[in-house]
Order: C-alpha cells, then structure tokens, then sequence
C-alpha cells in the first residue's frame, strides 16, 4: 500500500487556483429566450459553479425569475423551472460564492437582482467587483434602503431606484456612474437588452447575433457559440449597449480611462475556445507554452500538463522543445473543477478523487509538468509528491503565468496576501519548498508576448491589469485599504 | 446565426460508441469497506454510469445493500447512506443500463444481488455477459425460483441455491459452470471476498492489496490507485481467488480455454491510467496512432482528436506523422461521457451541449480528426459538420479500430448488426457517407502490433476476442443464435 | 355504483369557507427559541397552512431565517432547518396565500419580513391586512424602495427604514402610524420582543409567561398551552408591548378607537381549544348551537355537525333539543382542512378525498346538519347530495354563523361580494338553491348572546367587527374603494 | 409556566394502542384501476400508514409497480407514480411496519409481493400473520428459494412458484393451504382478481361492484364508498373469489372451521364509517358506550372522549348516562394518528404535538374520559396529568374494550405481553397506577352485546377472535410456541 486513504490526496485544497467569480448572458428577440439563456450559461459554467439564475420577462406573465444552487444542467434544463420562464427577453448568471453570505439564506444572493421601479421592473446581473460598495451600502441603508442580500451588487439596483431619472437605462447609467470597480454588467427592463463594461474593459463582455431577429451578450464567445449565434464583436470598454427591437444603440457614459482587460482571462478563466482580442484563447496558451519553453528550457523525457488548465501550454512548450507530450495525470472526468464547491470538506474530497498518475507511463522518467498558476502551492507538492510516489525520475515545474504575489480585488477569489506563496518566497525558495528539481514561471513580458503584445509590457501603459503579478491596480480599491490593506510602496 | 437551435448538434446520438455495461469492485480486511468500495467505484464509472450499488456485512449488523440510479459520487459520497454500510467487507457495482428493463422498476436489476441460503448470505457483482441467461432462465423459473429482475444476471445466485453443495464457494463454482458467456464476478460471503474470471478471461479483473490487512478487486489498476491500493497481479482467465483474513486461495474451476481478451478494453472502454497486460493503455492507444499514421498518412495541417477518447490516438499520430497536435474540438467539461443517460431525450440534449469547435483555430486549415470507433457514423457525419461549419479546408477521419461489423454479445452495448455503418458499406462508402476528404481505420494487424503482438493477429489463435471487428466468435451466442441471429459463414 | 368517480365530490370547492390569512408567535428568552417557535406555530398551522417562516437571532451568529412552502411539522422539525436558527429570541409566521403572488416566486412573500437598518436589523410578521398598502407601496417605489414580495406586508418594514427615529421600537411606532388596517404584528430586534395590535383589536394577539425567564406572544393562548407556557392576558386593541429581558413595556401609540374584535374568531376562525374574553371557544360555539336551536328548532332524529368545524354547535343543538348527536359524516383525518392548498385542482382533489356519510347510520333518518357558515353554498350543495344519496329522509341545514354577505378587508380570504350567496338571494332561495327542507341561520343578536353580550347587538358601538354579516366596516377599506368596491348605503 | 418543554407530553408513546398491519385493495374492470386502487388506500390509511404499494397490469406494458414510504395521498397522487401503473386491473397494499426489517431496506418488504412464474405473473398482498411462516421460510430456502424481503407474506409467493398447478389460482390455493395464520389476500394475474379469507375469517375483505363494469376488494366498506363502489357483501371465512370479465366465482378452497372474526376491529381498527356484519362499526362503538355507563356508572360533570377513538363510546355513555358530552381534550388535526412512523424520537414528538386540554372547559369539573384501549398505560397516565394539570376535580377513566392482557399472533403489532399493563395488574392496581379516581372496563359479554351477540359470548363457541382479551387462541401460533411463548393454561 502506496499511501493511506486521506493522504495524500486529501489536502489538494484550492489554494493553487483563482477563482472567477460569474459570468453573465442575455437574449433578447427569440421565442423562449430562458432556455438559450439555460445554454449560454451552462457553456459559461467554468465562470462560477455554485448557483445560477434567470430572470426572463413575457409581456402577459411578466417578469419571473428562478435562482437555484448547483449546475446549470441539473437546474435548468427541467421543464418544471423552464416552463415558469416565458418570453422573448431574459439574462442569466452563474456565480461562485465568495463575496456573499454563505449557508442556507444564500440564494438570496444569487444573481439577478431585480427591482421594480415607478416605471417599471429591471434586472440585472453582474461579472466584476466594486471597489467602494461597502461604502455605497451604508450610505444607502442610512436613506432608508433595505438590503436583501449579502451581495455588494445590489447596491446597483438601491442605485437605480433613487435615481431621478425617467427611464431605466439612464438609471443604470446613473447608478454605475456611482460605483467603482471593475464590472460587466448586462440588464433587461422589459422592452430592452442592456450591456455595460466599466471604462478599464477589466471584465469580457460579446455581443452576438441570434438568428435574424435576436441578439445576445456573453461573458465569452463560447456562449454564443452553444447557441449557434454570431459573434459580433466585444462590447469596448467604456461602452453601454442598449438593445430593443433590432436596434444596438451604443453609448459611453463614463469618463474615458485606459484599456485593462484582466490578463489572467488569458492564463485561465476563459475557456480555450472563446475568442478575446481577435484570437482563440487556446493559441494564446499554446504561445505561452512556447515562449516558457525559449526563457526556461530543461533537458527531460515526457511534457505532461496538469489537467486540464496547463494542457494547451504543455502542448507548446512540447512543440518549442521537441521534448513528447505525454498525458501522464490522466483527471477523473466524472469530477468538474476542483473549486466547485464552497465548503471545506467537500473541496478536500473534490480533489482527493480527481487526479490519478499514469504510473506506467511515468516510472523511471524526467518529467516537465506544466501547470497555469501557483497560488498557495499545496496542490503543486502533492502533485509532485503523487508522480514521485510512481517512481519519475526528475520533476521539473514550468508555470504558465508570472508569480501571483497580489491578491485581485476585481472579481477573482484570492487568498490575502500572506498567503500567496510567491508574496513570501523567491522562486528557488518555492522551488525548495515544493521540492522539485526546477521551478520556473513564465516573466511578465513573455506573458505579454504571448498574449500577442510583441514588445512585452509597456511599465507606464501596460496593456493589460496584471495586478496580482505586478501589484499596480488600476482602480483604486477603496473598500480594501480603508480595511487596511497595504498598495505596493512607489518605486 | 450559423446554425439554428437543436442543429446541427442535436442529434449526435450515441451510435457512434459501444458501451461497456459494468465495473465491479469488492474490499476485504478494512474498516469502512464499503467507502473504499465507493471510491473504488468512482475510479470505474466510466464503465457505467446508470446505476450503482454497494453490499457490505458486518458481523454485528449483517449485510446491507444500498442501491442508487446515478453517480457514484452523488449517492455513495452521503453520510445517510454509507452510514447504512458497516463492515469490513464489501462489494459494489457500476452499471449502463442495457440489458435490464428501464424505467420505475429498474431499481431491481442494480446489482450486487444478494441472496440468502441455508449457509448464509451472499452477494455477487458481474461485469460481462450470460450467452445462455435466457434458457437457464426459463429452467429456472419452471423449477420455482422467482425472479426479482430482469436482469440476466441473477441466473447465478438462483444457479447458487439449488446447488447441493454445502459451502458458497462452492456453490459459485457449480453455479458458474453452468452459465455460458464471459464475466469477470466479484462475490462476499460473511467472511470471504470471491473473484472469478470465465475461461477465456474476456473481462478484465485485478487483485490488489490494501495496506498490510486488507485486499481488493477491482475491474481495473485505476480502482487501486484511488485508494492506494498496490496493484498485485491480474486475475488469470479461467482462475477463481477467495480471500479470507490474510490468504488468497487460488483454485481453476472451469475447462482451460484459450486466453480472448477483449480487444476494445485496449481500444476504448479501459481508463487510460489502467495497466493491461503490463502496460499503460494510454502507451497503447498512442502507439495506436504511431500505426494508424504508418499506414494511412496525410499531408495536414493539424491533428485533432475528438475528445476525449481519441486523445491518445491523435498525440500519437501527430509525433509519427510530425503535424502538429491541436484542441480543435473542445468539451464542456460539465457534461459526462456522451451515453451516460438511457433515455433518448436526455441523450439527445446530452450530446449538443458537449462539443465546441475552437473555431479561430480551425479556420481555413486541413484538419485530421482521430477518433476511436465508428459505429452508426451518425456522430461523425456530425462533428465533420461543425468543423467544416467553422471553416476547415479540409477534414480527414482516422479511427483508431477498424471498422466495427457485428455486434458484441458479452457485456457491451451494440446496436443490432444492420445498424452498424461497418457492416453495410465499405470504407469508401462510408467516407462519402459522412461526406469528408478521407477515412481511413487501423487495420486489425495493426491494432494487434500496437497492442504489443508484433507479429500481428494469428488467424488461427487470435490473442483477442475481436469479434465487432471479426465476426469470430470465442463463445457461442446460443441465446442469440436461438433468437434468428446469424453467424459469420466459415470462410 | 352510486357515483361516477370525479362527482359528486370532485367539486367541493373551498367558496363555504372564510379563511384566515395568518399566525405569529413570537418567544424571548429561552435556549432554542426556534424550536418554541415551531411548535408554536403548529399549534396555529390552521390559520395558515400554505407556509410558513421563523426568523432567529443569535449574539454570534445574528439574524438567521428559514421559509418553506408546506406545514410546519414537516419543515421545522428537521434538524438540518432548525440548526440554522440558533438563539434565545425569535418570531414565526404561518400564513394562508390571498394576497401575495403565487407560483415560483412566492417564497418570497413569506413571512417574517427582515430589514437591516443603520441601527441593527430587525424581523416582522404581521397578520391582518392594511386597508392603505396599494397606496403606500405606490410611495414608498416613487421615494426609491425596492419591494421583494408581492406582500402588502412589506410596507411596514419600508415605511421603519425611512423613519427617522433611532430606535427600531420606534421606527415601528412610526411605520404602524402610517398605515391603516387590521394587524396584530410580532416583531424582533436583536434584544427585544414587540407585539402590537391596531387600535380596534381586530385580530387576536395573547402573552404568556415561559418558564421563569421567557416571553412568549401568540396568536392564540393554543400556542401557549403547546409549549406549556402560562396564558398571562390578551394584547390590548392599540396596544404595544416591548419585551426585554424580564421586563415588559406597555405603550398605546395610537389614537384610542372602539375595541371591534372579529366576531368570526369566535365562529370558526380559532382553535375549540384557546380562550377569547376569558371564554373557551368551544363553549361560545356550543353555545352558538344551544342559540340555533332555540331560535329554529325542528323534528328529526339525528343531530349531524359538517365535521370538524361545526362539530361544539352541534353538540350544543343537540343538547338544547333533545335530539341525539351522531357522527352522520366522517372525515378522512390524512387530508388537513379543505382550503389547504392554493391551487384549484389540489383543492378540488382534498374535497373529494375529504369526507364520507356514515350510510348505515343516516340510512332512513330525518338528519339535522350543523355547519359553521355558507359561503358560496357550494359545499352545502353537495352535502345534502351526499346525505340524500346514502338514504336519508330529510335534511335540514342549521348554521351557525349568519348569512355571509359582505367580503372581509381585514386578514380573511372571501370571494368577491357577487359570489357570496347570501349577497344575492333570501334565506328562503338559498334553501332551495341547495335544496334541503330547511335552511336557518342564527341571528346576529343570537351569535352576540352566545358570544356573551347578553344584550344582543347594539346597532350604535357593537363589540365585534361584524361587517362580514352586517356590512358595516369599522375601518374605511380604501384601497378598495379605490379600486371600485361599493360600500353599504347609510340607512 | 404550567410544565418543561419536554415533559409530560414527550413520552406519550404509543404503547396504549394495538396497531393494525395492513390494509389490501383491488380493482378490476375499471380504465387506470391504479387510480382507484389509490383512493381506496387511501381510505384504508388508518389501517397502516408507514409505507403503500401498487401493481397493475396492462396487456402492452405488462405488469409495474411502485411502492413507496410514506402516505397514499403523499406518493400516490403524483402524476408521474401514476402514469407508470397503467391498465385496468390493480391490486395496492398499505402496511404498517411491524414484522419486516426497518432502515434503508426496507422498501423491499412493500406489498403486493410479485413472482414471475411459467404461465404469466401475479401480485399478491396480504393482510393479516402467517403463525407457521418461520419454518416455511427455513424449508423454502433450503429448498433453493432466494427470499428478497424480510416479510413473512413472501412465502406465499414462493410457495405459489413450486405448486406443480398449472394455473395461478390453483396455485394460491395450494400456497394457502400450506400457510397457518389469520389472512385475507387480494391477487393479480393478468386476467382476474382474486380474493381470499382464512377459514376464520380474521381479518376483513368486502367486495364491491364499480359501475357496471367493474369489481373492487377492500378491507373495509370505506374504501368502496370513496370510489363511489356498491358494497355488495363481505368475503366469507375460507372463501376464495376469482373475479374475471363480468364473472365472480366462488369456491371453499379450506376445510370449514368456525367464524371468528376480530372483535379488536369492532372495537377500534376499523373506520367508524365502514359497515361491519350489516351495522355501522359507529353504531356498535356507540352501543359499547352505551353497555360501559350501565355496568360502570359513575356521578360527574362531563364526558369526554379521548380522541378520536374514544368519541363514539364516549356518545353512547352520554346519551346513556344524561351526563353532557363535551370536547375536553382537542387533537391537532394536522397530525396522523399517534402511531405513524416507526422510529421512536419521531413517535415521542408525535404525541407532544397531538393533543391539547381545553382548559377553560375542564377547569373545575369531575370529568369521565372514555377511551378505546389501555396496552401499557403510559399513555392514560400523561392524560390523566394533563387533565388534573388543567384543573379537573375528578377523572373517571372508562375502557371501551376489556383489559388488553394477551398479545395478537394475526396481524396486529402488540408488546409482548410482560409489557400489557393488563397481563400484570388487576382492575385496581391498574387504577392506582395510572392514578385517576376510577377505571372501569367493558366486560367481555358487554362487548359481544353492543357487538349484537345478544347473549353475550358463549364460551364453548365465541363468535369472535378475542384472544387479547380472553388469552384463547383460535389458530395455534406455532412459531411463537417455538420461540417460548406459553399460551394459557387450560381450566
């Protein structure tokens, strides 16, 4: 007996990962808009696993909505819950909890929120973080607002409803006008499709085309792709689309800023075969792969990814090196992310069954594991202790994004600082501490590089927000450091 | 909008994957057998994921059963139901519902069956199938056994009381003598853990030890490994082990047959993780596409496997044919394997949602799609759609079996031979059937070379049962034949 | 066979009967006081069986709440709801769907109500119904509230958080100021219990003294005697009562208005069990029936109540007759109150189900049935065709309430006036619209004698709200009258 | 505060009532019988409420079934049960659990019990206790039987299957004529319904015509009447009906043997409503009330039933008596009866919620409680402190059935008989020991009087099985015996 049963599995905690916190999808102008809705989530899933939520609008049933806990699939393809969701209009959103409250109220903070206002009902759902909501909220309590849920997002409705504005869409305006913070936000009253990006562009937001009279938003390409719709073209940062009827009126209601699309959508979040930036998010990796391979060679045997995140960067480095890529952890497809569920124990069980060394395969060899990300580096040693115990003969890391040293306060669960691996250590000391024959991560401008940046990153224009690598956030987080947390000193 | 909804992925039906029908698992000599039995079976649901089942004893409590339709890691994960399980022996089951009535009253055919005799209880598992149920069946109930389900299955434990031996082993061993068919069984009495293989060992089944008390059997390595289990030594074909406290007896109860182990374990149904014969079925299925690019190469500009079974086929074929290995098909990793419902709606809505085309990679290139089996054609007709819809220049097939003509008869699920594409039409038919540039299938020499036997297949004394390819049957389908089906006419 | 299956029963629709909209029960100072809640709150389940809430606070945990559909004994009884509702202060509600939405979302609407205020949070359950709330809601969305139910009930908790008071004992003076209506209203805050009833008494509210150290307060003294609490007195018409601690705070923050408590309480509405005015209700309705049969006595030979509801009545009949009480009717005691359910096809099923005549006993008998009240007479309608079917030789109806002819505005779910049959037809044709061979109600002096005011009614300041019978509304329903509903004409 | 939470109401438990086991139910002749036979279950719920099953049979879709814990109103009203039991023929069961195992398991001791035999399959459901089922089991095992529930009634159907009778109702015969023990059985094939009592008679089965084409069996005459079914005459003791198209045949498949029917369903298990001998089992409760107050009179205020058994009884010595009847003690309505789940927490909760005084009405008065049974007294007793605790001057217990002094052997759940308060005190310690001012008991004789044995029991031929009471045991219970269990010593 190689091991006992909790061990050494049953520690892979999720530490080794950000977590994406929600995706959005809207449709408006198809019969039945909650069951595309129902696709264009399930393809998002990767985005959020906890809980999901539609709320679609009919003209004689009005506004319903349905919010549930668990998979897309399990919820929201029974004809019980799709049946109480007519018309032609309705926005989804899936989520992974980590801002709100957790145990049994929790699914009143499942999104979207919808308010009815003198004029009408509205929903909205939203993908991003603000910076000051803990501020807004209190403000908004103090005037008399009352709170339903834990999550800071509905601060945007309480927002929308004190507004003095006629119409919903300049409400919106108004209310987000008032947030700080990184948002994609995609809303429907009951005539209109609405879509929002915050003026960094921080979060994805596409627009898509759904048969000749339809039109959809998604986080990502790949929402549109389930449904068999176009894509259009990414909503820009800055910008906010109103749809009604076969009209997309686009605005920009705030103050200009520069572009900062989150760089880790590229590393990890999107799905490899969404579209950002005109390319497959695929290739992306697969040059991250190559360019890991040119800064950060090593002499081995087999190029094995950890699946499944690191696959398409093994692929390139195997391509780059000429080394074989090999499958040598084969995970048990009958598990889903190993950050799916909230609660501790579960977690730990999530991970203790997912992976499984092929021992054949790796006995006596030199092995190059690529993995995207390092984050507390618990999931990496025993990673490494799993193919060690089926006998490799070297272990070598190559990590597919730069050293995560800053936590992300724009939508992305992250440990606190202390507790990012690479906030305390060096890389030979994480090499050390891992205990691994080599560890190495790719640089920031390689990562730049690859994400088709040919210069690498510009330090007084990056083009993208690599907070959490370089520490320079581009939003101020307001709410955090009046909680103490500490900026990187100027240099 | 490229496609409208419900088109074209609606109806990638299941016709294109034969189905392996059961995995069984048992554990002796450990506390809380029966969670071992549940992780076990969790390592094997990919060889049914309908129903499962879990029998334990404990000397206290007596033996106890719980039997679920769905995941193993839905069901058998709860406290409320192994909390039902004591003991320090138990067996368990995973089943595809194939040969056994559907719908309310299933519940019945989820094995283990359990059976109480004059000695005292026992319970069996089986993974195969009974070429002659119906006949002993019928026999059976005339002599006054009655039948709790529709399982054929349940012939051994009725085969088992009437027999006039005095203890269970021997009973099993009177009872398996006069079954016909192929079976791997995993049998527990109060104090023994059984496991038998039939005479041509077409089923694969593993012993294990279980640190230094406890010992397992399990259809796979990949049910060791997850709970660290060490990987003894495979069950031999023809040969019944019983454990008690620390010996394993070893007895050879049936007329010594040639060894016809199933060729499609190699091809498809065994995890690639597993160890067949020695070695990884992943360095199998590559080597398969180190073959298949031998003998059938083509200028490209990718290699792309249809996910995920054809994955280790495509590495290979990529690093023989040197064109570059690619994700061009990505799954949504939220669904399971394709057939895992029974139901032809759920099915249905199963297949659209599972496969995207990474479409800014696949544009305008030649793509070589590797896949492992052919069997109606229906999914390859459409994954040739999708990809052509994305922009392929053009689309080659290379399958990694060859083509697929008669039904199977012991323990897989296949269509009735007239719905098999391969025993209609010849490869150049089917080519233009599914309407792409080539399709070319491994030869079956050349699957045998990359099964290990260089010298290719034996017509004489096959080393495989390859019948789906052949048409040679090791054992006789007398229940089948007696049912009108037709023989392959000796040459 | 005597009747096909859907007929005559399948019809016995709920328009027979009033129901009350609510219960609340509150309890301070006792370990668990959710448990006390729920069992509270079953003790009161028939005011209210469509669902039910409890809201809880504990000093570590807060405010924590659960909100089911369905009876209190099957929802908090189970320990993983009542585990989440820790602390020694909590407040419940049950409550019977009229007003608020129906469907999917109407989880939403039930009772307590949670706010969050800048001063701490606070819960309320309300049971009555507020004349002004369309009017009100209708502000409060212009000034910027966002309602989450459909509830009228809601408003209070809006009109708190706009309150400038800065305590919530007084937020909710203020709120309870601003509407009208019939309320008895059960409140928390982290430290105290609150119990208010409007001005003229309406609905009923009673405290009770748990052990040496709690508070309870209930809609009824039957939900005292449940958890072996002491009935200390009723709740005063506009007064409120602060509890905290040991100490109870007694305030009238309303303007004094005649005591007008709804005299259908004493008909039908509460338990047999509780105690109004110092009085059983069980003796009043006995007494109802001793009334009934002075004022309209007549020759048979069975006295039979419509079981359970008028079960004292005629047992009281009986007595001041001299002719014997029998149980001619029986009722399946697995179905719960007819009007249980709040969609038609259950409540028709629950009908059909609900009742049997005892044939070999009505067989050939002069039968005298008691009932509480008619409504739409549809029932009445198809218990005399019940009784006729099984033999007997005359019905008579006795009723123990007086003809039904005006709605209720104030907590009780009547139909429109046009559907009340006593709204459109005479005694003498509701008797034969059903047709039995007598049909009397009491007279509203006879129900106010066995009610205890032995001077019968006073036209000029009667004791009870008797608008139901009498048309006379002691609170201007508003909202109503607004929406068209014509008042009785001064005489 | 009059009492803890937890005493004295939390150990009310159930040991004052015999419990019946089973109630059966059959139709045929009718479109979707299984509806049928699901209001007739539910009817018949009294009769034994922890688990139901159905079979029904449709020439396409063969036979199904479907059982299920819980309520007939709770499972059995479901659409998609419903739809899975088509065809104009069904038989259903309703059990409490008593014999079988309980626990995860125990859905397999659910009746009917099906077998598939040579010629076509049957149902069978069976109420009552087969005395000599130990040893058949031991033998049919030995045999090669495989028994799949822990029910004694299995053997019936194992018997069936190795009768050498070549049709199913010879074959019940022959099972039958094998079995010793109280029983009427309702059976299935595909083509007729089929209805059986023990040659005595024990238990209850009446047969009903269902419109003109149509027959139904049932327990008791309730079930007919919710179907609208014509009650046409009871099954007599050892008669066999085979009911087929519009033909019922009659045959005497058992040697003759006298009438005994159950006097224990007189007096308690029977519904009020059903007809019994061709009188209302109401009536013949009312008349042992009328017997009680003339052999046991006593001076005082009131009599009060303990509900809801007692109220009959409690009728009949009022009306004998003069003194007024009156609800003293109210019964949640939202509870079952206080036996309903087996495990003994949920049995302590049950009964804390169940009853309540009616405090006002008792207060001060010499107070006769009339109730069914006494078995271990304990329940008496926490009555009789409520009553005292509510300010009763006197209580007057008075029995409807004798001293409970022997256990039931044919279908009825009784302590064992140490455990009988009877079996062990005289009349007068029993009053000491419940501690009320007196206690009284019907006398035998008394009992066959109002049961309309005029001449009281003859004891050289008693008219009934009253072996609870008179330790004379109709059929020898042959495995008790072998178990230890001393019948009365003869005189």
């Amino acid at each position: 007996m190689r091991a006992q049963l909790g061990t050494p599995f049953d520690a892979f905690d999720d530490g080794d990962k950000l977590k994406e916190e929600c995706g959005v999808f809207g449709v408006i102008g198809v019969a039945d808009a909650a069951n595309f809705v129902a696709l264009g989530l399930h393809a998002l899933q990767h985005r959020g696993q906890e809980a999901g939520g539609i709320v679609s609008y009919d003209p004689v049933q009005g506004f319903n909505s349905a919010r549930r806990f668990g998979y897309v699939r399990d919820n929201f393809t029974k004809a019980d819950v799709m049946s109480t969701l007519p018309g032609e209009l309705a926005i989804g959103h899936v989520r992974y909890s980590t801002a709100g409250s957790k145990g049994a109220t929790a699914i009143r903070d499942v999104q979207p929120f919808f308010g009815e206002f003198s004029m009408g009902g509205a929903a909205i759902a939203h993908n991003g973080n603000l910076t000051n909501a803990a501020a807004l909220r209190k403000e908004l309590i103090e005037r008399g607002s009352i709170f339903q849920s834990s999550s800071d997002s509905e601060c945007i409705i309480h927002l929308m409803a004190r507004s003095i504005q006629t119409n919903i869409s300049e409400r919106i305006k108004d209310a987000l006008r008032r947030v700080e913070g990184a948002f994609s936000v995609v809303a429907m009253t009951r005539t209109k499709l609405i879509g929002v990006r915050d003026a960094h562009g921080v979060r994805p937001l596409v627009l898509g085309r759904v048969g000749d009279s339809g039109w959809a938003l998604s986080s990502e390409t790949c929402g549109l792709d389930i449904i068999g719709a176009e894509f259009v073209r990414e909503i820009e940062p800055g910008e906010m689309v109103v749809i009604e009827g076969n009209k997309v009126l686009s605005t920009r209601p705030f103050t200009p800023a520069p572009s900062r699309f989150c760089i880790f959508e590229q590393v990890y979040f999107s799905r490899p075969d969404s579209i950002l930036g005109g390319r497959s998010v695929y290739e992306t990796r697969r040059q991250i792969g190559v360019e890991l391979a040119k800064e950060s060679p090593v002499d081995a045997d087999l190029v094995c990814p950890v699946p499944d995140s690191g696959t398409p960067a093994a692929i390139g480095f195997s391509q780059e090196s000429g080394i074989p890529y090999a499958m040598g952890i084969i995970r048990n497809q009958y598990m889903g992310r190993t950050f799916i569920e909230p609660t501790e124990s579960i977690r730990n069980m999530g991970v203790r069954l997912k992976l499984n060394v092929n021992r054949a395969l790796i006995k006596g060899k030199r092995v190059i594991l690529v993995d995207d990300s390092v984050v507390r580096g618990t999931t990496s040693r025993k990673i490494k202790d799993m193919i060690l115990e089926a006998g490799a003969a070297e272990v070598h890391f190559r990590i597919a994004s730069p050293p995560t040293a800053w936590p992300c306060f724009y939508g992305v669960d992250t440990p606190e600082r202390s507790k990012l691996l690479a906030a305390t250590m060096t890389e030979d000391e994480m090499r050390d501490w891992i205990g691994v024959d080599s560890l190495k991560f790719i640089s920031l401008d390689g990562l730049y590089r690859a994400a088709g940046v040919e210069a690498g990153r510009d330090p007084k224009a990056p083009k993208f927000c690599d907070a959490c690598f370089s520490g320079e956030y581009p939003i101020t987080p307001s709410d955090k450091i009046a909680e103490g947390f500490e900026m990187k000193a100027a240099e």
